[in-house]
């Protein structure tokens, strides 16, 4: 494919000139911001043996054949979101970026036209451009309601310019870059400092594009005010630019507060704009900036997925988006790029199908045609939240990197800014590959036009965000920080202990001092292996509060699959249905069943999959159980209906909710047999619960017995324990410790 | 494999000698009632050479590690189903086979030991047995609480038998007939003549086990008692034995009345005494009798099933059940060996992932092996019912052979008996491998305890065979019949017409004139593909019901998936609800909302899995839609709690709904991008509805639209039809005409 260089300025006939007209390639010269001419080689040397390549390059084909043939249309701005003019400029941006590619390299001329003719439309009205006339955003662009998206345009357009760059004469460049890329990067920065300079994602589009755009037209200066950001004298001082960006956004482990669906996006410019830095100063060794600080954040985004792809669904998040996602194909080939040692890489690149058309992009359809993927391991990890990481965590227990393991996950991290829910201490549940015990996350048909045009639901602030939406406690039938989202954003929750070294019981423990008023929570969960005992590992769950006053404590678990058994006294409201409350998500839950504990424990089982799930919760005299389903006052049937328990204990000040969820059994259903249905887990039974201990014990109908105890006041891995409870001495180092009876 | 053969009898030493151990075989002697000595010699050479054969090989072996490591119990029969009695005389039998296979094709002698020491033990006890102490069948067994088990025991004990009958010494061959097989299969037959000569399925298990123990011992009066019952004067001149059952249990295109849930483990007598007959007397060219009605029965079987193999889930039969299921890998298999034309099969072998260890299993394994598979063709097809054929039928209409395309079926065929549901002109939808418009099937979790025992609910019956619980008219709130099983059994659907020839149209009619008492029902069901007009094949459905007396006519429909958006005025009942109704399953359903049409249509948008679903049902003005979910007064959470629309239309004669379900658009999981969630559909009209014809229209927003037009009162292929409505003139030839405006 590699072919004689000779550069044509100007349009020509297509035809049999076609195949000698190839962009001009120098080592120095274009293009150079992320596709660069020793790429476009290398590219072409395999368009046509590596699967994954050619796929990816059809795919852009087919993409420009079918916006092409609709002609150059850069209408003046008038829609918001969702409208024609707003679509067409994105898609504008995307069929550029496309072209330009293709122009590199099929050289076919047909693509370099079409940048070339769109850019000078874009030259030629942009300057007679106001401000967007949707006056909806802090900060407005011209082509876009938003900078957003403003910003967003100019890192896929800096780079088509860039692919055509070497085509253009040099008065359509002069044009070009004083009419449109100049003043549109300026618009963008200089023009809007507060927004440029915040620590924000928004932010990081905008230093990408402007950064890109400095690229792509060798403007050093601009390179430089999207590195360090634009000094004012308000932002004197004040942290700003990409590098600010690295530092503040993302915790030390990689972690960006908002959660990983945002996270998947929030990435993006971060390694777009790190590659064009690699490719024209590599001398900045941006990759391993930060102790590689963005290798650290595309493997967390990764390793915070269930075992099929999906994102756990912390804050506004759409359960449906996975790993797959075409954001992340860029940072995935890129950090492979850098990093290729990291081959489980490849088997996510593998799922997500398709390669960026770039020299990473190429490196992973090569790797993955050679065989070298590895499997993807899902792994047991803290994740710190907070640009200094001692803002809290989110902690991930695995049982194991198998597929189908149990895995638990607890946030006790930052809010998540305006996206956050109000879920300190809150916990999912997967395992055989499914939700067990199941996050909302948010309220939201995005771009389904019939659910409020793709919006955020109302029943988003009223359900989704509150803490009873959660699988973690809600005091007093009111949300954590009473639903006030500024507080939650100042406080994390707190690390306590987080332990995985232990063979038989991995063990997450962290407290919660600021979202119950003057109450403290503490939760402890464990996935505990005990081949003896049980088939598939046992979680342990104990929730702890604390308070001088008496309260109503709630906790509910929303489990996901059919409920086939319940050993609590309950009423079933079976021909007359009301809701659990008024406000607070409540109003959102209608009452399906009301009970109280027949023993000591409630059991609950439940089915999912052709496995058995049985929960067994300590219950006191005047404990309830409520079952629940989602979806009252919900009045345009937008909720998800899903099935919840809910456990109160009222009048109480300090107590503990201590649980054990016993994973059990299977249904073939080919051949209908069923093993194992009913679970060993007996009852639990807190035998001490004080402000310096919670010691609890898991009963089986083997006549033996499981002890957890907890230092609560004390996580010093050197301190010793010892106390005598029942006549039994316990005796232990450290912050917990298992006992087998 | 294969090896020298010597005859050894007694028990050795195991060690060295196990491997010049091997049952004897010559070509005339056993096996030869399933497995033959030809077929064990073809194995033995193909065995670590044929993954599938393998691996089901490697199954059995550790089938009988576990099993025979709890050494051998032959308890006393003395407990019901599910209990350990029950269960352990079921593992025998399943022992005994695998350890005969075992025997006869690794030559270790420890299986034949287990079999023979079994036997023996059976032949202990059996002469000393009564009847099983639990009285609740008809037809009590000996080992078994019913007859049914007794007769699979020996449909499989048969063939144990015949496996090692050549290793066994002539002393214990005589004690185990004359003290066990002999009596066992008298019990069976001359001592129940009753059960034995009735044509049900309970009988065809005593057949094949009576004529395989018949064929195992040579005797061939038990073979001649099997194929044609036994002469009593009560059954004098009657149908019976497995000849008649073959002429009268299946309809003549194979159509089993229970449906495919059931006929799935019908066939399985069936088969396997085919297969004894045909190893013993080829010259009865059993496969070729009634037109090769075992191939027939299990080729629809197979069809009767969504591309994902699950049946369709008519009457009684829960959802999870497919060709998968064990039971018809022997069909699978006999059948393909006979007619290996049918490369078809292979594929669904392949999907059962298992072979059984026979000539034919070994056939299918070899071919699967050489890759002769061919894909599964899911085809249309009308399924005539009743031994005649005349008994009503079930229609399937598949938009084409495409796993992801529509499929609409109709059941308008005989009640099914016992496990009949009161579903007449019911149907069901899928599309794009999922379930659209569901039927309930069985309320029922089999095998699970906590589930009354496994057995069914009692919502079985108060819920799921009630009409409402299906996608038919329910006149007058009140099921089909009046819920009288005996009645609707006497009685069935009638065929109309059902043309598949049109590249443009499939289509279906059939009346109904018995479930509704004096009043008429015809429902015709179309798929339409217009690719100007639309994206995917259109359904169209017309139910027209006509009585002389004022009723109230109810039309439910089980959407699945996720309700985006009704056009109607409705009240959603947000936080108070109630029920449909007391009784005819009414009582089971919960009233989420209820409304008015706001124009001449209701308009309804669901989505499922990436694809948007657009009803669009013709309203009259006062009719009224209802928001329904499964699940009130159902005190133990046992049902499902699926969501419906119904449609209600009071005070009516004689009316007609009329409804298009339009399938569109997709919703990318990976980009979250949204294309055409809007469908085109705008109205359908009844332009005349009357005892001649029902003349329907389905108008687009393209300004465009088709009219269906159907004749009611004659179904003749060369009658014409001629008339003008609004002044344009509607001629064609036939039971139905499409025409496009």
């Amino acid at each position: 494919m590699k072919q004689k260089i000779i550069h044509i300025t100007g349009i020509i006939t297509l035809g049999v000139l076609l195949t000698l007209c190839v962009p001009h390639q120098s080592e120095e010269s274009s293009p150079n911001v992320i596709l660069t001419s020793q790429g476009v080689s290398d590219i072409r040397n395999e368009l046509g043996k590596l699967p994954l390549l050619d796929k990816s390059y059809d795919r852009w084909v087919k993409v420009l054949e079918d916006d092409m043939a609709l002609g150059v249309n850069v209408p003046v701005p008038k829609d918001p979101a969702g409208g024609y003019t707003h679509n067409r400029h994105k898609q504008n941006y995307i069929s550029m970026y496309g072209a330009g590619l293709l122009w590199q390299l099929s050289g076919d001329e047909k693509y370099a036209i079409f940048v070339k003719d769109m850019l000078l439309e874009y030259a030629d009205m942009y300057p007679s451009l106001g401000a967007h006339p949707v006056e909806k955003s802090y900060a407005r662009g011209k082509l876009f309601w938003q900078q957003l998206n403003e910003a967003v345009w100019l890192v896929y357009t800096s780079q088509a310019y860039d692919c055509i760059k070497s085509y253009l004469s040099e008065e359509d460049r002069k044009k070009i870059e004083a009419d449109l890329l100049i003043p549109y990067a300026n618009l963008l920065s200089v023009e809007s400092t507060y927004v440029f300079n915040r620590i924000h994602n928004h932010a990081v589009w905008a230093a990408a594009g402007v950064g890109m755009a400095g690229y792509a037209m060798d403007n050093e200066e601009m390179v430089h005010r999207a590195l360090f950001g634009i000094e004012t004298e308000e932002h004197k001082d004040k942290p700003k630019g990409y590098y600010a960006q690295l530092d503040l956004l993302f915790s030390p482990d990689g972690y960006y507060t908002e959660g990983p669906y945002y996270q998947r996006y929030a990435l993006l410019p971060y390694v777009l704009f790190a590659q064009a830095i690699e490719n024209n100063n590599p001398a900045y060794k941006i990759f391993e900036y930060r102790g590689q600080i963005l290798r650290k954040a595309t493997l967390v985004t990764l390793q915070m997925t269930n075992t099929d792809g999906k994102f756990m669904p912390f804050n506004d998040a759409l359960k449906d988006m996975s790993f797959r996602a075409p954001e992340l194909i860029n940072a995935v080939n890129i950090v492979y790029n850098e990093f290729p040692e990291s081959k489980q890489l490849l088997s996510v690149a593998k799922a997500q199908g398709r390669v960026a058309l770039t020299q990473a992009g190429l490196r992973v359809a090569k790797d993955l045609n050679n065989g070298e993927a590895q499997p993807f391991q899902w792994l047991s990890m803290e994740l710190n939240d907070g640009a200094d990481g001692k803002q809290g965590a989110v902690g991930i227990l695995r049982a194991d990197a198998n597929k189908d393991a149990a895995c638990v996950v607890m946030k006790y991290a930052q809010h998540g800014m305006g996206h956050g829910h109000f879920d300190r201490l809150g916990i999912m549940m997967y395992d055989n590959g499914n939700e067990i015990l199941s996050d909302y996350g948010a309220a939201r048909y995005v771009n389904v036009e019939y659910k409020h045009g793709g919006r955020y639901l109302p029943e988003n602030k009223t359900w989704a965000k509150h803490t009873v939406a959660h699988n973690t406690v809600v005091m007093d039938k009111t949300t954590q920080f009473n639903g006030d989202y500024k507080t939650a954003d100042k406080v994390s929750g707190e690390k306590w202990f987080f332990n995985i070294e232990n063979e038989h019981i991995s063990i997450m423990s962290a407290k919660e001092n600021n979202a119950y008023g003057s109450a403290q929570a503490q939760r402890t969960v464990a996935v505990i292996k005990d081949k003896d005992l049980f088939e598939f590992p046992l979680v342990v769950d104990v929730f702890k509060i604390d308070d001088d006053k008496k309260h109503t404590y709630d906790l509910p678990f929303y489990y996901k699959g059919k409920l086939l058994y319940t050993n609590a006294d309950y009423t079933n409201f079976t021909t007359q249905r009301g809701t659990m409350g008024d406000d607070f998500g409540y109003q959102h839950l209608w009452k399906e069943g009301q009970g109280k504990a027949s023993t000591d424990n409630f059991q609950t089982v439940w089915f999912n999959e052709g496995r058995f799930y049985t929960m067994t919760t300590e219950a006191q005299a005047d404990d309830e159980i409520f079952y629940t389903r989602i979806g009252a006052n919900d009045p345009e049937f937008s909720l998800r209906n899903e099935t919840g328990l809910l456990f109160r204990r009222s009048n109480q000040s300090s107590t503990c909710f201590a649980s054990a969820l016993e994973v059990h059994g299977n249904k073939n259903f080919d051949t209908e047999l069923v093993e194992n249905q009913v679970g060993i887990v007996k009852g639990v039974k807190t035998l001490l619960n004080n402000k310096a201990y919670t010691i609890v014990e898991i009963q089986t109908v083997k006549n033996s017995s499981i002890v957890l105890a907890i230092s609560n006041s004390t996580n010093a891995p050197s301190e010793e324990h010892n106390m005598n409870i029942a006549d039994k001495q316990y005796t232990w180092k450290g912050p917990y410790k298992l006992f087998k009876k």
